[in-house]
Order: structure tokens, then sequence, then C-alpha cells
């Protein structure tokens, strides 16, 4: 695929979700989920959470693809979860896990361990979620021991490239690893997208709700174009909303506006560049 | 009743509230619960939300309304929900149901179905969600099928009119169906409320907060009143804010600006027709 | 202490938490999570939000403190927060609990009660909340009868001296009492903090949210020290805001602006004074 394909197929995800206004569901934590509902509706989508295992289904298979976000546990996710993320790879429906704070808790690593076999679709985390969940599933570029920090990273971008090309090979999706450069990959491209804002890391939910976004998107383009189009707008509305801003209250404000106005075309042309594995 | 009469009952809601700061509790979703309560501050009401079966019972007793939204549920609402629906049933405490994605899984059709004996005061959604619980309930105007797409309305508030007003014959309260016009119906009126923005379903939670401030406005005016108030506060806090809005993201902020600001004059003024059912 | 050097530790305070970007853990409510988090963002420390047992005692080994907010109880806090504050107890970390609605429900008052041999380090309340607190804790100058309603005060923070000077002397850490003047003491010295806004109130979180700020500032400062500089940067923030805003949508997002923007030393120079117990 060359740049200006890519672009193209960026262009396309952008109009289809603003033309067909499509409903990604999500399991996701009580923090940011307010957050990650609005940025779906920003960018054309529509949003629905559950947290009941049926309920989970229902919208697995109602929905044009879904986002499960490990966030804050509660007791009855034991059983939603597997149950939602078997059913997604079964229906071979998109699905978007954003492995928080992995390595943290019994439940968790239980979890994101039984998620290997379903395969998500794309992953979306910060370096040092990206490098644990390697390490939790054997993969290249993983660690044992996680370097996460409640919800923050200590590894930079590059540092998670080997463990993402691994797991975007095993999942046969995209991985979107989250930085002040942003590396997108399907284990045979990367692509790096720049913008954004050092106000992004200063509220919550700006990597929860890329999740979100990156859900909207797979539900018309493939994990690859989706994870890089959702990385785009973020990048493009990020750097515009700072200019805005006068600190994170009004950036986050400025950020969903920006969101909702960025077009098909800037947000294909927003910098980014690619490599081959 | 006439239209000036109405009015009048408009402006005593609205400055009542005001005046006694009045509580009104809610049992409701994880997604917008933080949008319900600043709404009801902002109109001014108090708010508290509680999850568990005797915390809800204290709510209903000391609060002077009480909002109860199926939006995200949690495995304790099976025994929460039907417990405080009973004792605002029995002590006749007004009460809002917002009857969020019926159809979907199965405790939800069960709890929703059980509310059809503790006839909630005041029943709020959008008009698939109106009808579909008419449906439930076996009520003229209802589909056996919910076309509840997610939390998503399919039809058109009109298309609600005959299951909205049975309903409200039902349960001897109101019932407000929301869409691009508000239709309000005690079964014997209807009225029509007009104003609002397209930015309203690019929020999440407008429909939501809605309900919360009907409850807030039901401590101080029959149901009929509570809706058609609190619909046509939302009304024209839609337009104002709308004017003033660069995206959702401003809007939201504006919205709550100007459901504070709005004077009891201007809430009755806000343009509605009536007619008899 | 006399004043000049409080204000050389609030100072020393207010720049460590932004030199080291401290974590702390909260375990809180679902109404207000989001607002919690993006505060204690914005005075430059760092967020986790857990429900489970094993995960809340990870984040209380992990982070530097953390704050314990009872305001929607769900099942699994029955084992969690006995289990966490057991733990922050034992290991000797500075946590700080948020009574909120104390007296409400059967499990909240059990809770509440066990905390009591855990010594919270800084307790945060409205004057009705410690008032209940002390007299649940059978201490002086605690009523039986909690006069508290929903989340609300019915009573004035001089009201309140008595018992949180009690419950200061018996955690021998610090208490915090919100209203129209802050009351802070650690049993000794009480200090009375003035600032904020009339649209404190009028936007739901803004005492848990403080709450949450206290325990950024406690990784890094005397629980008496934590509480005042948190108390001042809310004071003088909401003051600023309220210049700004046009009512309470504009007014928690300048809050927000306002708490990333304060500088060490107008926060140490916010107005307060001292008085021996």
């Amino acid at each position: 695929m060359t740049k200006k394909e890519i672009q193209e197929q960026i262009r396309q995800a952008v109009e289809t979700v603003r033309r067909t206004n499509p409903m990604a569901g999500s399991i996701t934590n009580t923090v940011t989920i307010n957050f990650v509902a609005n940025a779906q509706l920003a960018v054309g989508g529509s949003a629905a959470m559950v947290y009941l295992p049926d309920e989970g289904e229902f919208l697995a298979k109602a929905g044009g693809a879904m986002y499960i976000n490990v966030g804050t546990l509660l007791p009855i996710y034991e059983q939603t979860l597997p149950h939602v993320a078997k059913v997604l790879h079964e229906t071979g429906k998109p699905w978007v896990l954003d492995p928080v704070a992995v390595g943290i808790g019994t439940l968790r690593t239980k979890l994101l361990r039984q998620f290997k076999e379903y395969k998500p679709t794309i992953i979306r985390g910060n370096a040092s979620e990206v490098i644990a969940l390697a390490g939790l599933w054997e993969l290249a570029g993983g660690t044992a021991v996680s370097k996460v920090r409640g919800v923050d990273s200590t590894d930079t971008v590059n540092a998670a490239k080997t463990a993402a090309v691994a797991l975007a090979k095993w999942t046969g999706g995209a991985v979107a690893v989250s930085g002040e450069t942003d590396l997108i990959t399907d284990g045979k491209i990367v692509a790096y997208s720049y913008g954004g804002s050092p106000f992004m890391p200063k509220i919550t939910g700006s990597g929860c709700s890329l999740g979100g976004v990156v859900a909207v998107y797979a539900t018309a383009a493939t994990p690859f174009i989706a994870a890089l189009t959702a990385t785009a707008v973020y990048n493009l509305a990020g750097k515009r909303a700072e200019k805005r801003a006068d600190g994170p209250g009004s950036f986050q404000v400025y950020f969903l506006d920006e969101l909702y106005k960025a077009t098909a075309e800037e947000i294909a042309e927003n910098p980014f560049e690619i490599e081959e594995v």
C-alpha cells in the first residue's frame, strides 16, 4: 500500500462513518465511559454501553464493531468479557481491546490471557501495556514483568515496536501504540502518526476514547486503516484544541469540538510516515 | 386546561424548584450519571445516586421524587429496582422511568415488565422506546418487536403518540417522547414542545439528563407539568447553547449554563401547542 | 507552626507534586469519578481507579496515597473497602476518607464504622458528614442522628469544629470540613481557608474531587498541609473560574483550567487564618 492509497482509505472510512452513523457498543471503565461515548458520537458513530453477558452479546451482534476496555473491572466481567469476546471472535466482528493496567490483579490477568485465543482485531494501548500484553501472551517483544504504573506508561512507543508487530501478526489485525508519536501496525507495515498535544495525557480518557473511536472506524475499514484513521483524527483534533485551550478543562471541550469538525480530507492529510516491517 | 393555565403552572414549578432545592434521587446508568446530576443541579434541584436496595429505599423516602434509568444494568439491579419501584408506588412518590434500550437482554425485559404494576408516574423515552414499552405492557400502540437500536430511536415521535397516550392512561401519570419535536401527554391532553438543537443527539445523555430534570420538577408539579417544564427548559437551553457552540463539546458546556440561566418566564414561554386526545 | 512556615510547606507540596507526578489511586463513586481523575491530573498527580479487592490492594501499595469515597456503594465494596483500608493502615500509607452520605444504608454504616480502627489519615466531608462520622465513632462533637440529606450538608462548618478536632485527634491525621469557609485541623491547629465560589455546590463532585486532590498532596506533605494545600488551590481556582464563568457548565471547565494554572506561590498565598485549638 502506498501512502496515497492509505490516505484514500482513511478518507473513505471517515465519510462512511459520517454517512451511516454506525453503532459500536462498549464494555468499558466507569472513569471515562462518558468521554468514550461522546468521542464516538463526535466522529459520527453511535454508542451503547453494557455490563451483563447477554447484553454484551446483543451489542456484539447488533453493532458493526465493539470496544472492550478492562479499566475498572467489576465482578460480573468474569462472565461477561470472555463470553462477549468469544461471540465477537466466532461471528468475525471486529473488536478493539484496550488492555488498561495489564498486570494488576488476578482477574485482569486471567481475562487478558483468555483474550489471546479470541484474537482482538485491534489492540490499543500505551507502550508499557502493549509490551506487557505481548509478554502475557508469550510473544516476541514482551516482557514477563509489567512496567505499567497504574494507567501510565513508563516505556516509549518505539520500545513497543517488536511487541506491537508480534501482537498484530498473532491476531491478524492491527495494533496501535499511543504516545508522543503514535505507532500503528498490521504486522507488515508500521505507520507513525504525528500531532496531538501535551494536554492529552493531562485529561483522563484520551486513550480510552481513542479506543472507542477506533471501534467506530472498524465498522467501515480494515483494522489497520481504522486504527490509523482514529489516531489521525485524534492527533489533528489535539493539535487544534491546544491552540484554543487555556488548560486541560477547556482542552477537553475543544477537543470534542475538533473531532466533530475535522473533515475527511484533513484527517487523511494529518502527517504520518510508513515503513515496511 | 388552557395554554395560559399551563404556562402559569410551569412558572410555578420552576420557581418552587429554585426556591426549595428539592432532592430527587436516581438509580441511573454510569455513562451519563454525571450529566444527570449536573443538569439536576443546574435547574435548582439536588442530586443523589445509589445502587443498593436499602439505599434506593432511603432515597425514595427522603426525596421528593425519583429517577430510574435502566441504561447500564448491574446484577444488583435485579434486587434494587423492583424493591425501590414498589416503595415509590406504595408511598405515592412520583418517579420517572427511562426505559433505555428496552428489548435488550433478559434482566432488562424482566424489570421493565415488573414496572407495569408499579405505575411509573412519568415515562420518558425516545419514540422507539415508548412504542416498545407499550408493546411489552400489551397496551395500545405498542409493538411486540422492539425497533430500538442500542440507545437510538428508529421511529418518529408522532408514531409513538398512541403508545404514549395508552401508557399515560395506564399509569394515570404522564409520558414524554423525545425527538425533534417533543410530545408530552397525560392521556387527555397532548402537548408538542419546540426548540432544541441538532447537537442534542450528538452528546450522550441529553435524554437521560432530561429524565433526571423531569424528576426534579415532579417534586413540585403534576406529572404532565413536570414533563412539559423539563422539556421546555431543555428545548430553550438547547436552542440558546447551539448559538454559542462550535461543536458538541462546547454545546454541552453552554447547555448546562443555559439550563441554569433560563428564567421561569422564559421557560413558560418556550413554544408549545396543545391538543385534546 | 507559624503562618509563614505553613506557606512554605504548601509551596513545597505543590512543587513536589508537579515535579514527581505521584500516583494516588481511588475507590470512588461513579457520579464524579471522571472529575476526580481530571482534578488529580490537573494539579500534577496521576489517577487510577478500581473496584476489586486485590486491585485496591495493588493501588494501595503502588501509589503514594489513596482516596476512598463511599458515594455509590456496589456489593463488592463490602470486601474491597475493609481490605484496602487495612492494607493502607498496616503499611502506613496516607489515605483520604470521604464519608459521603454517612447514615444512609446498612453497608455504608458498617463500612464507615469499620474504618475507625484503620484511622484514615485525612477525613474530608461537609459539616453534616463530619458531625455524623464523629457520632458513628462515638467521639466528641458527633451526633447520633445524621442530618445528612442525600449528599448535602444541613450544618455549618463551624458547627463541625468539635467533631473535626475529635476525629483528627483520634486518627492522628487531619480533617477538612468543606463549606463556604473551609476548616482544616490536625487536632492542634485549626486553619480557615477562604475563597471558592457559589458555583461550587452547583456542580457535582467539587467535594469528591477535592478529596482526590488531597490524596495527591498527601503523597508529598503532612496530612494537615495536604488538606490545606488542596483546599487552598480549590478556593483559588473556584474564585478565578467564577470570574470567567457564565454558568455551572463553563465554571467546571474553567475550574479545571485554573487548578492546572495555579502556581505554588499563588496557592500558598491564598487567604487563610490559623488558631490554636
